[in-house]
């Protein structure tokens, strides 16, 4: 794969002093990883926290997330580096009057447990979760802010509506169905009046999408053949397809569409951990002959409307037209472990990895 | 590859009854296309021409198109059919005050010698070469509104202008680069501020299209390492990829593109021939981590605005700024000769046939 340099980045940390008594610790990736990340591809590195400037907050990490692009991005650094990623963080010490102590905030601070920055730097703004203090999510936990509330949950709402513009009754296919984001763009499908059908990996993940989220069908790609499910599933065929695994179900999929149907591409989960591109059936025939746009995306293209999103889908959550499920990994020891079951597809919607 | 029903679809063909002394014939396929087109895959057949009808002409053809969409879309038609194909044709007969004898035409007829229709008959205008009297090419020839003044000029045109939407001083990629459609990107590329680099199949082909057509670099795809000429004629990697070929080199392209590269998806000749889907390098990676857009597109799309691609390409015409060539077969009993020969890349420009 050629080398990237992706425009998502970290906050600016400012963390190079000494604290009173707080020590961080982080993540520190030392090699690219191949196949499965694997532990010693890390270093765990303790650093002391120096005080606060004016305009600094301390800001002790509470949920850390695992996501499957973390994955793929890493490619795009030189080694060694802090490792990416967003958290759901409690302001424990503060010098800025907008970010009060006991405050929950979101930001992408990476694999680390403690943070000190300035909310205000405009540096700050740019990760993939940016750095907002959360609003009442009540009853539900803070820890959404990392799935159907957070990233995961823009992923799914802005993928869908802009990239792949559904119409009422028409047909959207899903693959990584059960995963944060497939489970949500399947629910937004549903309540834009789509039918809409899923790929997931067991059979209780089919059996959660039809009957606990409303999905008119859900099936087993591992045991199911994907040509006679598109059939049984897509009547109509398939004029939607959100796409986060790649590999030879899509281009099976690609090939059921119809004319003028919309592909957006969220992630390709079946090659991030292969070493060379995998080879699958060729799209170029489809694509042209059935005019088909297929548009690949990350969701900080839509920060400036990250509110938009969230406000829908805590909105939709409280309808009860949203439902979600979260896996809770424990202890910041068990980040790679967390990591590798989501690439694994261990998890049924969001994972998340409580610090402690 | 699944059944489909193309939009392409003929005049509306009212020849049902005799006419005085003039027969027609036509290509009937009455076998799908296994491998290269062959001669038995089809019969030629007479058919006795009726009296006109009021508002109806009678047009003998003069040139007849042979195109590589031939190849792949006849999958979509229930055998036996008339083969499809555009032409250039005369007025030897008519009752319609707005066609006057002697006039040239161009229609979606097929592979027929003589066709009578009613010009005014909506059913008429939707082909992928809409009936429309041609304005005045001189001093070039008439078979121009087969090739640069009609719908492979038309395709390079909207297919460039709309779905790659190039900016000056971008790098566009061309594969099939010195056939009808491709030769003619390459050069609104170079009109509009491009840097343009063009694959090809022989080293001829590449010499014409950089010392006639000002191609910045053009490489002979059957003989260079893909990447590697890459790197050499695109010092800041792709914006823009017209593929009008598919298969691996379009994979190699693709994953060589910059953050936000369009592809217009014209044509994928390569599998054209091939009776299973070939397998060639994943796509996904590099349309969700450069958030790539590819879309296929069929020129038909745009036949609201024809006259705007053909007296954009006429001006630039005489201006000097757009060349081409014409690759000419004779005799209507080599049709399939003749689209074989296109779809081995024996033409440079556009190839057609002259009927007698």
């Amino acid at each position: 794969m050629a080398m990237i340099t992706p425009r998502l980045y970290f906050a600016k940390r400012l963390y190079s002093g000494v604290s009173s008594n707080v020590k961080a610790q982080k993540y520190v990736l030392t090699k690219y990883f191949q196949g499965e990340p694997k532990k010693s591809d890390f270093k765990i590195v303790s650093e002391e926290l120096r005080d606060l400037k004016d305009g600094e907050i301390l800001a002790e990490a509470e949920y850390l997330s695992v996501d499957p692009y973390m994955r793929a991005y890493m490619i795009g650094y030189k080694l060694p580096t802090d490792m990416i990623g967003g958290q759901v963080a409690k302001i424990i010490a503060s010098r800025n009057k907008s970010y009060t102590e006991g405050t929950y905030i979101t930001g992408s601070f990476g694999w680390r447990t403690h943070t000190i920055c300035n909310p205000d730097d405009i540096s700050n703004k740019a990760g993939l979760l940016p750095i907002t203090t959360l609003p009442d999510f009540s009853p539900h936990p803070v820890s959404l802010a990392l799935g159907v509330l957070g990233m995961p949950g823009n992923t799914a709402y802005f993928g869908l509506k802009e990239i792949c513009q559904p119409k009422s009754g028409e047909t959207i296919v899903i693959t990584g169905a059960a995963g944060a984001v497939g489970s949500h763009v399947g629910q937004i499908g549903k309540i834009m009046g789509c039918r809409v059908v899923g790929f997931a990996g067991t059979d209780e993940k089919c059996e959660y999408l039809e009957k606990e989220l409303g999905f008119d069908r859900a099936f087993n790609y591992k045991t199911v053949n994907i040509k006679a499910a598109l059939k049984e599933g897509c009547p109509n065929r398939v004029d939607c397809y959100f796409d986060n695994v790649g590999g030879e179900i899509s281009s099976t999929i690609i090939n059921y569409m119809n004319k003028y149907g919309r592909v957006a591409v969220c992630g390709s989960i079946s090659s991030y951990n292969e070493s060379q591109l995998p080879k699958v059936s060729i799209l170029q025939p489809a694509i042209v002959l059935k005019e088909l746009k297929i548009e690949g995306f990350l969701v900080n293209r839509w920060t400036d409307r990250w509110n938009e999103g969230i406000t829908a889908n805590l909105s939709w959550l409280r309808e009860g037209k949203l439902k979600y499920q979260e896996k809770i990994y424990h202890g910041f020891d068990n980040m790679v472990d967390a990591l590798v079951g989501i690439l694994r597809g261990e998890n049924t919607g969001k994972a998340v990895v409580k610090v402690k």
